[in-house]
């Protein structure tokens, strides 16, 4: 096989119930400090953690309802996705769905900490909501245009 | 807060139903050939790719019954674990049962490449199976005994 390995592990999200107590738990596991962020549009708080060269991401709804209550009430507590990071996320998108993948966000969009993000379909992972990152360089300038 | 960070991600352990299909679903994702181990012991097949500083680790069960077959059968394929390095297992395993978390191994086991590994309780990690590894030195020693 000639592919070359083009998806780097970047963070993994984990979808929890109350984010300061899941906090606390993640800093008893061995993690230091978190960034925290709060997410209005994505009715979402997220805690940050750094791990080595990945990050651990614990995210929490803030609304009553919507499509991570759901997740949660169905599911519970665990891992919501699994991200990668890459170059060139356009060019990915473009590449994994010419090869048949499900894309939830055909286009990227901006993240947390001004990363450029975009979800590939659970269905076309193996169960696993797979997200590709890519980091905007030092001037804050993840576009190619 | 003081905490040093000591948990690195290290890899995602993703559970399939076949392990032929998801291979070439993962490659056709954007990874590389991978590494493959059959390990009867634990009555798993497992693919390995490499993904920068990190793993992704596809599991499937070989046998008709038993853990993983009934995890299939309830939760379908889907993430099964994460797992971080640390530099000294036995130390972060009696570190955190002190801080409450509930140990699945209360002492390392030998994994796939030599691996020194140890599970903590979803339960304890609010629904995600934790995995800590030690990757063995250059001569293969992972002991500091």
């Amino acid at each position: 096989m000639s592919v070359r390995t083009v998806l780097e592990l970047h963070h993994v999200g984990i979808i929890v119930e109350d984010l300061d107590t899941a906090v606390a738990s993640y800093q008893a596991l061995g993690f230091s400090e978190p960034e925290r962020f709060r997410i209005e549009e994505q009715e979402v708080e997220v805690a940050t953690f750094s791990a080595g060269h990945g990050y651990v991401e614990l995210v929490s709804p803030i609304v009553e309802d919507g499509g991570l209550v759901r997740y949660l009430a169905s599911r519970g507590e665990s891992v919501h996705h699994i991200a990668y990071r890459v170059d060139d996320i356009q060019a990915e998108l473009t590449r994994v769905k010419a090869a048949g993948f499900e894309l939830i966000d055909d286009t990227p969009r901006r993240g947390v900490h001004n990363w450029l993000v975009a979800f590939v379909h659970p269905k076309s992972c193996h169960g696993v909501l797979t997200e590709f990152v890519q980091i905007p360089d030092e001037s804050g300038n993840a576009d190619d245009s």
